[in-house]
This record gives structure tokens, sequence and C-alpha cells, in this order.
């Protein structure tokens, strides 16, 4: 099978420490392109924009979008019209409506668009799910909770309206937790914690239910020090999971049955390469209707000032 | 055709004003029975809760859920599982979320689902969509300004988080505007303010955009005394056009070409009526999508304490 000719847009740094990686190790890509305001590519043809690479390089066949989301969707229309497969980082826009909208220019234009959540693709998310299906969940609590400031030094636009602030993480554990459950939640309360001088969010506490009555309560905050946790435990009838690692690592009542080195990007882009093959779509919005949910439902509370 | 026995659960002012009158006018239903916590309606089966009614009245094939829309859920689910058709009234649910999950167990079931916007039944929106669809819009732009003490005197629950504050009407706005314009559109930027003693908005205002470029804003507020502010209007290739008295009123560069009197709610029941012989559902989440993306996207301003 020829190899699918790929671009990057917003070289950054996850993409020099994930999507370069990750691309250079699989056969079915060959990195033709960047355009980036800052970044380049070592090895490849640079641009500065999306226009001047699309115009230039014309045998680009996908790209993927890893610029700050407020500035995707603009990208991503550019590469559909243009008859390009769409890959965007996660969160895929910044808001709910232009994600949708790029769903159907996709569809029309009969190209493939992949919103990821590269979370899903940890390694024991797949056993989490398949040990959920065959139990009757009793409750679920969702704790991530991590430094700001040592994965955000100094970083003022997450803290800007738009951003999505603690959610930024916490969207990682909504991209695992609806993937892993059997049935759809949706969030009943919530609360969000403002700092006084800060646009969004440093915590939130969210409570969801599902058709069944399930208790499921997530817990994000980006005031944790020391060790950070990022797990989702489950009480079945079958009984206790732990996921935790960030999806890493799956333990059942106790006993770690699943351990595996991380490859989540790799496994994207494997993903991403099969969608193409088969001209599919994949745009699953729940992570980020979550999000929006908890926004709108939300209680806000202003805490104290957060300084870097 | 025989008439479809209909059940209205949650007996408000707004069932009185509007669904009564406009079931009794309409021959496709049979009004069997009603249920609701307080309000009772004439001459028919009353029960407390929907479970009872559901129960004891099994030749129920329909119901109208016109509860506060925290409360829509649960009842939707038990509607539905009974295998009864659903209307629900405006905003369908409290999340996004939880109304995906009710579309996604009508279509299971095999019912219908609607989920309703009556102000897109205003006699002058289907002109006004008429007169777009030909046109290039270049800006539009949307006030929907009234007195929340005149609508909602004493009102506490709809400034509580999770009420919509300034967004319950301003999303009638919303449905109307996401269907007369040709394109989808999405927010860009947005402002909520919210009063010192309350949770939810008493103002907005949002600037949102399409594929295209267009220039759409917004703006919601509750403290208009004085005349009322309803109104649509939107400059394009074709000359300007306003959309009047919440949908009511179409005028094409300064004539009126279309004023009839206001019957949304008697259109609402005979959409639902169509929707059920054809076996079919009408759940757009377009205008609740465009709230939850501006509280998502929005900077919130704190304003002068609220008192009824």
């Amino acid at each position: 099978m020829s190899s699918i000719n790929l671009a990057i847009v917003g070289v950054g740094k996850i993409v020099r420490d994930q999507h370069l990686p990750a691309v250079a190790a699989n056969a079915d890509y060959r990195l033709v392109a960047a355009a980036s305001r800052n970044g380049k590519v070592d090895g490849i043809a640079n641009f500065g924009t999306i226009e001047e690479m699309l115009e230039a390089v014309p045998e680009v066949e996908a790209v993927s979008l890893c610029m700050p989301p407020q500035y995707r969707y603009a990208a991503a229309v550019k590469a559909l019209a243009a008859g390009k497969h769409v890959f965007l980082e996660k969160p895929p826009g910044a808001t709910l409506s232009e994600v949708e909208d790029l769903a159907a220019q996709a569809k029309e234009r009969g190209v493939s668009l992949f919103a990821s959540w590269h979370s899903r693709h940890a390694p024991a998310v797949e056993a989490a799910r398949a040990f959920l299906a065959g139990t009757t969940v009793r409750s679920m609590r969702v704790t991530w909770k991590e430094d700001v400031r040592h994965w955000h030094p100094g970083q003022a636009w997450i803290w800007e309206a738009g951003g999505l602030g603690v959610f930024d993480p916490g969207i990682n554990a909504l991209s695992i937790v609806t993937r892993i459950l059997p049935r759809a939640v949706f969030a009943t309360e919530a609360t969000l914690e403002f700092p006084e001088n800060r646009a969004a969010p440093i915590a939130a506490a969210i409570r969801f239910t599902d058709a069944e009555g399930l208790d499921l309560q997530a817990e994000f905050d980006w005031r944790q020090t020391g060790p950070q946790s990022w797990d989702i435990e489950a009480e079945t009838d079958a009984g206790s999971m732990l996921l935790s690692h960030g999806g890493s690592r799956l333990a059942v009542n106790g006993e770690v049955v699943h351990a595996e080195p991380e490859q989540e990007y790799p496994e994207l882009y494997r993903h991403f390469a099969r969608l193409i093959r088969a001209g599919g779509s994949d745009v699953d919005l729940a992570p980020l209707r979550h999000v929006a949910d908890a926004f709108m439902l939300g209680r806000r509370v202003v805490v104290e000032p957060f300084h870097d």
C-alpha cells in the first residue's frame, strides 16, 4: 500500500514530543511538509501558513492540525476544501458547533476527519472497557489532579476565556470514561472554581449519572503538588476496578491485570491511517460536550488568585 | 385516521396558556390523562406522577413533558421505556448529553422524540428562511431584550445554577437563527453578565461566524423595561431583512412582506402528529449547543445585584 503524504501544521512541543516520533516510526506515512508561525521541522519543506503550504505542495493528502484550538477551525476548513484528510489534536475546537460543522464538511467532501483523544489509546483502556462491559457498574470515581505549574509553566493563554482551564487535562479523563462505560452518562451537578484573577477554572467537581442511576463523580484539580493522580475507580457486581496512571495500568480486585508501555500517539496515527484507507471519519464529541455541559450547568465559585 | 391518545406531564402556566388550547383545537389528538405534582386538567384522569399515570392509563400513546428541564430526562426515560412518543418543551433538557441519550433511546425503541422550539414556528420564520436562502448574508444582528420582572416575577429557580438565565429567552432567538441561516454558525467570543447575587446570567453578548466569515452578533438582555425587543436584522446582497416581534413579522427593504397571527403551539402539535404518523423524530440540539458553547467560551463579568 502506498504511504500517505502527511503535513503537520502548528509545530510546537506536542509535535516534537509526540507527533514526529509517531509518524517517523509508521510506514503508513511520508511526512512531506510543515506549516507553522514559529516552529520548523528539519529535512522537509516548511511554510509560514497552511495556505502557502497547500498551494506549494499539492501532493499533501492529509494534515495534522496541532495549533491551539481557537485557530483550528479556519485551518481545517482550508484543508477540507482542498480535499485533504484532517487529524485534529485535542480538544478538536473551541466550540462544539464548529466541530459539528467540520464533520459535515468532511462528509460532504468525502474525506476523513479524525477528532483525536490521545488518552483513549492509553494501553489499558480497552481492557477496562472489556471488563466493564460484562458487569453492572454501581459507582465510579474519577480523580485527575496535577500540578499546573509543572505542566504549563507560565502559559498565560490557558487561563483566558475560551481556554478550558483544568478541563484541558480533565477532558482526557472524560475521553476515557466515555469509552469504557457501557452506557451514556450526563452531568447533573457541577462546581467550577475560578481563581479570582483568572477566566478559566482551576478545579472542578462534577456528578454524572446515566439512565440506570449510576453514581459517577469526577474531581479535577490543577493545584496538586507531589504525586500526580490520574485514576478511575469503579465498583461493580464483579468487583472493583482501578484504571490508574492515566489509563496505562488496570487492576481488578487489587491485582494488576494489564500494564504496558504507553503508545498513545503511535496508536492515534495507526487509527488515522485505518480511517483514511476505509474512507471513514471518527468524530466523537462526547468529551467536549460534557465539558460544555459542566460550564452550562455548573455553579461558579471564586477562589484565591493563582500566580505562576 | 384515528386520533393519538395524548397525556401532559407538568401542568403549569405554559400548559394552560398554550398546550391545552392547541391540543383541544387539533383533531389529531385526544387528551386522555395528565400528571403533575400540583396542577390538574379538568375533565380527564389526573395523577401525581408519570409512573402512576403510565400504569393506570396504558392507552396513552404520546406524552408532552412540560416540567422544568432538570426533571425532564427521568420522565422521558420512563415514557420511552413504556413505548410512548415524547414531546419535550424547550429547552429539551439541562444538558446536551442527556438529550443525546434520549434521542438514542427513542431510536432504539422505534418511537418519535420531538425536541420542540416554539419560536421556530412563529409565522414569518419560514418566509425569512426562504428570503435568506437566495442571498449572500453579510451580517446579522440579533436583539432579544425583555423585562425579566415582567415575564418571570419572583421565579427564584431561573437564577439558580443550571437555569439558563437570559438564555431562556435567548435560546428562542437562537432557534430561529439556526433555522433561517443557510449555513451553520458557531460562537467565537462571548461575554456573560452575572448579577453579583445570582448564579445565572442576566445579559449576554455573543459573536458568531460561519465557514464564509459571516459577521453575526447577538445581544440578550433581561433588564429591558418599556418596549421589548425580539428582532433579527440581516444585511444581504438582496437588501436588508428585519424579522421582528419574535418572528411574527418580516420586512424586506423596509416593506412588510409577511405578518400573520401567531400560531406557534398549534404548529408544534401539528408537527408532532406528522412525526408520529411518519415514524420519525426531530431532535435538533443546535440552539442548546450554542448556549453551552457560549458558557464554555464566554468571559464572565459580575454586574450589580438583581432584586425582584
